[in-house]
């Protein structure tokens, strides 16, 4: 067997053994579920140090083709996990959303496919990730709590958590009670709370163009129709269109980005946004406010949510710790107001009540100041990696390509020169193991095809400037194309 | 003890011992649920041979007394033969709209006050939780993926869990791929997108009668109707009164408890969910099954989800680990059949992903085997809970009361005399700090009004004996006001 590794070799020791692992796996001679030899054994069959070997599974398992088992060595993943089966076409009503529907269902594979580069995530918090704090707190709350921390949850959330976002409410001078919030599994459910709450199949939504897709998703499952309304990629929502747009429909609801949009980053002014409230209000419709990236503007003022300048009890505020501490923990919110009622009869009806331990995590992670320590030194990292993603694609992408501003969250939208579709960006981009956002997920009327949403908000490194690098090659190689197909 | 046999007696000795048994559990001595001595252990106490202690436990076997479980022993019987089956209701059959929110509400209330003994509350797993299990489980989690756990994770779910999932309908012979679960947050969010995969507002759902209060409100929130069919408390639907209401109105989709029925544990026959599938299916309406009990059936023999009959992809499945492993982990899944492309959308919309980190968890307690393990310790415990809650109730609650004598799951239905009204025994059980469930919760047409779901799912001990003794003391008050009132 050692005949198998060539020192003299150019490749690496390592990576020979890498190798010969998977050509036993394609031989057969190895099968999935099959237990690797110890370091020792094979280090001694193979005559090659333990740590080549050791260094050999890790990128095995890097590469997503054996798995590590705690005190029971490496063993082959099974085959199915390696693969993701190809998909039926989707089901949908309206055929403008049927490409944007199974178009999301691919951009989720990129992202979820092993080791691709996350660029079309939006979890900026991955940038500077608290996990180690979570996870304190996380084993000090099932030390303390034992099987109490694996009860249901009270149905709109649990109490000490819901007083802890009521205070800091407060503390922005909006008058919210631990009673007007519900807890939700992330924001995704708050949205889908909040506009089951007012609107229903039939009814015309306004929401901003461009805008967060899975805002788009859930009007398409609710049988209601979007009505896009212009925004400026710099600074918001056109206040006119805004009105033309409500004078013209029966609009029964709006929902918008709170304070910066998804995907353009941008923070309207306090003054338009609380324009934007008269307007809406003055008519009676409400306002739901998509709150999520709020507490992450580089602004050195106050910003405050749309809430505020609320009078009249109609802005409904989602929100969650999805973007400022941990995505799996699905935790989110919902500040109702008027819609109270209907709000907490929909959580139980379709969900129930939220996870009670990552409540009782997120609650202590509140609590103790550290999530406000966090969440500090999280803006400041996205403000540096915001700069840099800048820099990067201004180097590499072609002449022409438009780049927004963000002024907080963790994506910057961008705009390649005419010819390109990002469509083919995007699916280069996948085989060579980076997942981006193209941009026509973010309209309902096939908007944007030149467009595509990318994250700065992951830790900074190599890696990232050679994916941003390798994504402006392919913009320009499209380019290059289109111009060769239009001559 | 051996003073209590007389051998020279003319009774026979078996029978001296058979009577001694049931005199020692008329007294308390020996309490439903009780294992027995074993035949050497008493032979050797009463100074008589194993064959008469052995013939004396086949007679009490015989007479519905003791049961014997293999390689256990033989445990006391509730004392059933003092209770009838709650009664029928007489229906409405019509389609109704639900009304039941606020009542809901109050138990809810209930059930998370302080100190409140939760015999409200069907969190079966609670008897006899494994909490260390998952805490140990979630440390390891936590410190071998780091950051990691802490990102979305696939919009359908865990991949691994779902393999872990499939894997055991294959067991089953049910036919299902990874790709074809979804993993939702609890059953809850499973029978929400089931329900909304296959009808919309306006439509006719068919249910059980009583049926969970959470399906109720489900259909109410969707603005749905309800059509409720009869149920027998120990038999499950009437086969005659399902083709009848089918016959009768446009029902566009049915939901179905697969196994156990929540509220009166009452276990179908094979044949008769076979029947119900063929039934449905013939007439292609589409049927969701709440199957989250269907692993906590007392049956020695195997029984099938409804899923397993299915002929043409009709039946929907909903399930969780809420009942079986951890209410606050909030991971259930979905095996949507025919309708997957429209449950997977529905799901995205609806929540975005279930909580990355707790299917970590989940996952690896299935994986490990540690989770079927506990689960064959579970059922046994939850049988002796309920064998001393029916022998309890027997003791300590008016004449004339009827119970359901529970197949599976964790809660028992009673139905109290005429002249009581349950609202008021809840009134006062909730002072007294106890949490039940009223019965007119399980009915969407104001039905059970005499009767409470009350649970036996959670540790045994004094205070649960305690306050099965105070409801039953609250009942007979009920009982004798209302006589006084009417005389």
């Amino acid at each position: 067997m050692s005949s198998m590794i060539n020192k003299n070799s150019q490749s690496f020791l390592y990576q020979q053994v890498v190798d010969l692992i998977q050509t036993m796996q394609s031989s057969g001679a190895l099968r999935s579920g099959d237990k690797l030899p110890s370091l020792r054994k094979l280090s001694h069959q193979l005559n090659i140090s333990i740590p080549t070997v050791k260094q050999a599974y890790i990128e095995l398992e890097r590469l997503g083709k054996v798995e590590a088992r705690p005190k029971s060595g490496y063993f082959l993943k099974a085959v199915e996990s390696l693969f993701n089966s190809p998909k039926r076409a989707s089901f949908v009503r309206r055929p403008v959303a049927v490409r944007c529907q199974s178009l999301v269902e691919q951009c989720y594979q990129a992202v979820h496919a092993p080791n691709s580069l996350q660029l079309g995530t939006s979890h900026p918090v991955m940038a500077n990730p608290p996990d180690k704090a979570l996870a304190r707190i996380m084993r000090r709350v099932l030390a303390q709590q034992g099987p109490k921390a694996m009860l249901y949850g009270p149905m709109d959330g649990y109490l000490p958590l819901k007083q802890q976002l009521a205070q800091r409410y407060l503390q922005q001078g909006i008058d919210a009670m631990p009673d007007d919030i519900i807890i939700t599994n992330g924001a995704q459910e708050a949205l889908a709370i909040a506009l089951q709450s007012v609107a229903k199949s039939g009814d015309i939504i306004a929401v901003e163009s461009p805008t967060y897709f899975g805002i788009l998703e859930l009007i398409e499952n609710l049988g209601m129709m979007a009505l896009e309304i212009p925004t400026c990629s710099n600074a918001g929502i056109c206040l006119e269109d805004l009105q033309h747009s409500l004078d013209s429909h029966d609009v029964k609801a709006c929902i918008f980005s709170s304070l910066i949009n998804n995907p353009t980053g941008s923070l309207m002014t306090t003054e338009k946004r609380r324009r934007i409230v008269d307007i809406i209000e003055s008519r009676n419709i409400p306002l739901i406010e998509d709150a999520v990236y709020g507490e992450l503007h580089f602004s050195q003022t106050i910003e405050l949510p749309m809430q505020a300048y609320s009078t009249k009890g109609l802005v409904i505020t989602c929100s969650s710790f999805s973007k400022t501490a941990a995505p799996s923990y699905r935790v989110g919110w919902i500040l109702s107001n008027r819609y109270e009622e209907k709000a907490k009869g929909l959580k139980r009806a379709l969900s129930c009540s939220t996870s009670l331990l990552n409540q009782m995590v997120i609650y202590e992670f509140v609590r103790s100041g550290d999530y406000d320590r966090h969440l500090k030194r999280l803006i400041q990292v996205l403000r540096v990696n915001k700069e840099r993603m800048l820099a990067v694609i201004a180097r590499h992408f072609p002449e022409n390509t438009c780049l927004s501003n963000p002024q907080g969250g963790g994506v910057i939208w961008l705009e390649l020169p005419v010819g390109c579709d990002v469509i083919d960006l995007f699916r280069k981009s996948v085989e060579a193991g980076i997942s981006i956002t193209p941009g026509v997920l973010f309209s309902a009327t096939g908007k944007y095809k030149r467009c595509a949403r990318i994250s700065y908000g992951l830790p900074w490194d190599a890696r990232v400037e050679q994916a941003i690098e390798q994504l402006g090659v392919f913009a320009g190689e499209l380019l290059n194309e289109q111009c060769v197909t239009t001559h």
